[in-house]
C-alpha cells in the first residue's frame, strides 16, 4: 500500500515543546501579563530594538522572496565571527540546519550517536530523515567520556551530536574531548552552540583544523529572535556547497535575514542580555532550594528530588510561571526540571515559590 | 568515507531562481526603483495593509518562539476554506510542505512523476530527498494525457505533482483528468494550487472524495507574503497527523502566522490583487508580440522564437525589466520565457521593449 508512511516515521514520537502563555491563561485563568515563561530558554529582555526597527522597515515589502541563500546576511555573520562567508549555511532556525546537514549525509539504516540527555528536537529530526539514534549516557556531571562514545560508534555512524552548552544540563564540551572526537572518528562532529553566547568560551576555532567539525549557531537565544527562525552553522566550504544544493532556495524569510543583520550590529544590546543572564543564572543556582547544576547556558538544570518534576512543573504553572519539565528528554529523571534564566523579578518569583512548595512538602 | 554525502545528492544541481533587483543594479547600474521585476511571480502591489499592520505589531515579540505547530493560523484557513482544521498542514513556504511530505513517503530509490515542464523546485526537493524523477511530457498546449501518466507509474512511484495552474505554463489541470489519476492511481496525487486565486475554478472539493489527494496553497502570491514563506496544504487527517511528526515543531514563523491571518481577513484587498492581475494578464496575452499562452496564473508563458530566451531575457535586463529564462526548466525550450503580471505600467514597459526588441530584429 504506496500510502502507508515510512517506518521510520511511524515509530516517531512527537515533539512536545515548553507550554507557551496561551496555554496557561486558558488552563487555569490566569491574565497573560502575570504568567514568566521560563520554559523556552528565549531572551528575557526581547528582541534589540535595532532588529525590531529593521522588522518594521521590512514589512512592506515581504512580498518580495528573500534574497536567494542570504548572502547579505552570511557576510554579516562573517564579519562577526571572522570566519569566512564561504563556510557559512543558513537554515529555518537551527532545527532546519540540522534537517539540511541529515538530508546530505544520512541514508536509512546510518545512525547518530546522542550522549544524553541532550536537545530532544535533534534527536527527532535525525530518526524523521531516516536515521537511527544512539545514545551513549553522560555522567552523573552530564560529561561525555570519549570511549564511551568510540564504543558506540560503528560503520554506519554519520554524525556525533554534542550540544555545548548541553540542553538542558547547562555544560560545555571539553575542548579536549571535542579534539578527541574529531580526530578519531570519520563521522560529522555537530557542535550544537546554540548558547554559546552565555558561555565562558566557544569551540569555533575548531573549524580551522577540522574539517568533520560543524559549529551551529542561532539567533534564537542571546539574539532575540526566536519567532523569526533563522540559525547558521560554520562548515568547511565542501559541506557549505552541497548543503546550498538541498536547502530550498528561500528556505531563511525576508523578516528574520534583515532582523538578524540588525541584531549582529547591536553589540551593547546583546552585552546587556549576557550579563543579566549570567547574572540571574547565578541568583538561581545559589536560590533554588534544590540540588542545581553549574550552567554556562541561560536555563539552570534542577533534580527536585525527592518531588516528581511533573508535580513541581504543574503547581508552578498553577502560579503562573511556566517552566521545563525535563522527563520527556530521553535519559532525562522524572525528578529533573529546567528554568530558564528570566528577568529578575521572575527569577525571584520561581525561587520563592519553590521555596513554598519545598516548606509545603507538596502539600498545598 | 563517512564524510562523503549521499549520492543522490551528488547529482543534484542547483536550483536558480529569478534574478533579484539587487543583481540588475549591480550589474547594469540601473536605480533599483526603475528596476520591473517581473520574474518571480510576487504580487505587484505588495502585502495587505492588514498584513503590514500585523507584521509591525508582532516585531517586539519575536524573541518568542511561534505557537508549536501554529494552531490559530490553521483555524483561519479553516475558516476560510470551510475545510477542517484537522485537515491543514502548514509548511516553510510550499517548499517546507513538499519535503516535509517527501519525509512521510520517500524512501530512497522512491520515486515522483513530474509532468514537465513544471515547477522546477519540486523537482530538486524530490531528488534532494532520496527520490527519483520520472518526467511525462505534456503535448503542445501542456495539456496532461492520464494514459502517459499510467504507463510512468511502477510500483516505486510514491508521488504524482501536478501544478494547477501549472508554473511556467500558466494551464490548469482538468478536473476529470485529476478524477481519473487519482482513482486509478496507488499514490499520492500532490496538486499544488499556489496559483489557484487567480484562476477560476479550484480542485479542492477533491479531497472531500479522496484521501490520495492534496492540495497545496499559499501566502506568497495573491497574498503577498512570499518573504515571509508560509505554505499549506490541505489532506487526509491521517497524512495530516503523521506530517506533524516530521515537520519542526516551530517551522512557520511567528511574523508570517500573524501576518497571514491578517491577509485572509483582508478580502477586499485580495480582490483588487485578483482583479488586476486578471487585467494586466489579458493585457500580455494579447500584447506581447510573440505567441503566448492562455494562463489562469499571475504570469504568461511565451514563445519568443526565433529568439533564444536567454537573449530576449538579457536584452530585458539591460532595459531594467527582469523576466525569467524558462529555459532550465525540464521539458522547456530554449525559446520559453515567463512573465509576471505587474503593474500596468510595468506590462505597458515590458510590451513596448519586446516589440522593439522585435522589430530591431534583435540588433540593438
Amino acid at each position: 500500500m504506496p500510502l502507508s508512511v515510512r517506518e521510520c516515521i511511524r515509530e516517531l514520537r512527537e515533539y512536545i515543546p515548553g507550554k507557551n502563555i496561551e496555554e496557561v491563561v486558558e488552563k487555569y485563568g490566569i491574565p497573560p501579563e502575570k504568567v514568566a515563561k521560563l520554559a523556552s530558554n528565549e531572551n528575557p529582555i526581547g528582541p534589540s530594538p535595532k532588529a525590531i526597527e529593521a522588522i518594521i522597515r521590512t514589512a512592506g515589502s515581504v512580498h518580495i522572496y528573500p534574497e536567494k541563500g542570504g548572502w547579505k546576511l552570511r557576510e554579516a555573520i562573517s564579519e562577526y565571527l571572522e570566519v569566512p562567508p564561504e563556510t557559512i549555511i543558513l537554515g529555518n532556525g537551527v532545527d532546519g540546519v540540522i534537517e539540511g546537514l541529515m538530508k546530505l549525509f544520512i541514508e536509512p539504516g546510518d545512525n547518530v550517536i546522542f550522549p544524553i540527555p541532550t536537545f530532544l528536537g535533534a534527536e527527532l529530526l535525525a530518526v524523521a530523515s531516516g536515521g537511527r539514534t544512539k545514545y551513549v549516557m553522560r555522567d552523573e556531571n552530564f560529561e561525555i567520556s570519549p570511549d564511551d562514545i568510540f564504543e558506540a560508534v560503528d560503520e554506519r555512524t554519520k554524525m556525533i551530536y554534542l550540544c555545548t552548552p548541553n540542553n538542558p544540563t547547562g555544560n560545555v564540551v571539553e575542548e579536549r574531548v571535542a579534539r578527541e572526537l574529531a580526530e578519531e572518528i570519520d563521522a560529522l562532529i555537530l557542535l550544537d552552540e546554540a548558547y554559546v553566547e552565555f558561555a565562558d568560551s566557544s569551540l569555533l576555532h575548531l573549524i580551522e583544523e577540522y574539517e568533520n567539525v560543524v559549529i551551529m549557531r542561532t539567533f534564537s537565544k542571546a539574539f532575540g529572535l526566536a519567532g523569526l527562525r533563522c540559525g547558521y552553522a560554520i562548515c568547511s566550504p565542501e559541506i557549505r556547497k552541497e548543503y546550498d544544493k538541498v536547502i530550498p532556495p528561500f528556505d531563511v524569510n525576508r523578516v528574520a535575514i534583515e532582523a538578524a543583520i540588525a541584531a549582529l550590529k547591536d553589540k551593547e544590546f546583546i552585552k546587556m542580555v549576557i550579563e543579566l543572564v549570567r547574572e540571574g543564572r547565578e541568583f538561581l543556582r545559589k536560590d533554588v532550594p534544590f540540588k542545581t547544576y553549574p550552567s554556562q547556558a541561560n536555563f539552570v538544570f534542577v533534580d527536585v528530588s525527592p518531588f516528581k518534576s511533573s508535580f513541581i512543573t504543574e503547581e508552578l504553572m498553577k502560579r503562573g510561571i511556566i517552566i521545563r519539565d525535563c522527563s520527556s528528554f530521553t535519559g532525562a529523571k522524572d525528578t529533573h526540571i529546567r528554568i530558564t534564566v528570566g528577568k529578575m523579578e521572575d527569577n525571584l518569583r520561581v525561587v520563592e515559590e519553590l521555596k513554598k512548595l519545598k516548606e509545603s512538602d507538596g502539600f498545598n
